[in-house]
């Protein structure tokens, strides 16, 4: 049963762990599923992605970068998502347009009526079924990415090295978009044990998934 | 005196000859000018032409190609173009956004309208002053660019190795676009001799120079 799920917050709150968690839960649950992420979720994305994240392109114009999420963005869905999807996979995708509308939007500044059409040239009209937007606080966030990116030794930092004042927007973007569209996303705190929040997550999926099976189930009886 | 001039064609037209002999030309004259380059014409763009050119990147989307030189080309006038025509320089530039009307639109079949609004993004209104179209047979253009990429040993293959009927089809597209907009754009024949089309773009470029240069006369007189 195909559903796109994508999950949203800034960097360092627990996107990836939690993505992680639940596609040991699809897994043990034998759901098919594909985990992607972006920017990089094609091979041509990551491509892009070093552009976009790497530490020396601090020169990128804030309509660069969006474009060049876009492009990203594109093949991603025409490549991976859209695929997956026609299979009847459960998509988990780390990032997708809501991530465009707070960072490039309501932290950069560029006009959101102008980012909504970019995104909708960009996934052809497919939208999330459901989004989980971690809300973690910016301190705890910012600090956690850029100790992970050190020991890691990292060059995709262009984000993390931004000022917190900028994080904060993004979050409070994030916020603002959750606010516009209560029925898909869904606010999760993110200060909550790992082991909770993946709770929460498994409990607010596993609702949507039997909502999509019975609704599946229905329309057979109908057919 | 400002002027922005940009040159058109398929592979192979005869471009970049034509705009080394412009350029001698200019500096003779001791005309202030910078020749650049789309894709391309930035640091960052460097990395995005790589993308978009490399044989290897055959699966990159005809939407994500799109948004890449709309990428490409926010940055080289942000960067590049602006700044030089703000000093009062003449810029020479190698394709711009008519290549997109006429690759993505004409020859791809994306939107013309949508082509239209991400360009006007990208270039944030910038317009050329004067735009030569170099008219050259498909098999002409192509079997030349062919011939000097596999000399040159070139990765940047990824449009000359299209059909013929795609790059008839760029051709076709440009001749439109001159159609309707003849007092932008000079269609040259570029099967004349290469000092016969020299000419013509000399004479097409003075006569547009001594009318910037006068009407800055003009409006310091009226000052």
């Amino acid at each position: 049963m195909s559903i796109f799920i994508t999950f949203e917050g800034i960097e360092g709150s627990g996107k990836s762990t939690q993505i992680s968690l639940l596609a040991d839960h699809l897994s043990e649950q034998k759901i098919p599923f594909i985990s992607t992420r972006e920017p990089g979720g094609s091979d041509i994305g990551k491509k892009v992605r070093k552009l976009l994240l790497s530490t020396e392109n601090t020169e990128i114009t804030s309509r660069t970068e969006l474009l060049l999420y876009a492009a990203d963005r594109a093949q991603h869905v025409e490549q991976v998502i859209q695929p997956a999807l026609a299979r009847g996979k459960v998509v988990l995708c780390d990032r997708f347009s809501d991530a465009t509308i707070a960072y490039q939007g309501y932290a950069r500044g560029l006009e959101l009526e102008l980012i909504h059409s970019l995104n909708s040239l960009a996934t052809g009209g497919i939208k999330p079924d459901l989004t989980f937007l971690i809300d973690c606080p910016v301190e705890t966030g910012i600090g956690r990415a850029l100790k992970r990116g050190e020991a890691e030794g990292s060059d995709e930092m262009r984000f993390e090295k931004e000022a917190l004042s900028f994080h904060a927007k993004v979050l409070e973007g994030y916020k603002q978009i959750a606010q516009n569209e209560p029925e898909r996303i869904s606010v999760i705190d993110g200060s909550m044990p790992i082991g909770a929040i993946h709770n929460s997550i498994i409990e607010l999926f596993s609702k949507r998934y039997a909502r999509a099976t019975s609704s599946r189930e229905c329309c057979k009886i109908e057919l």
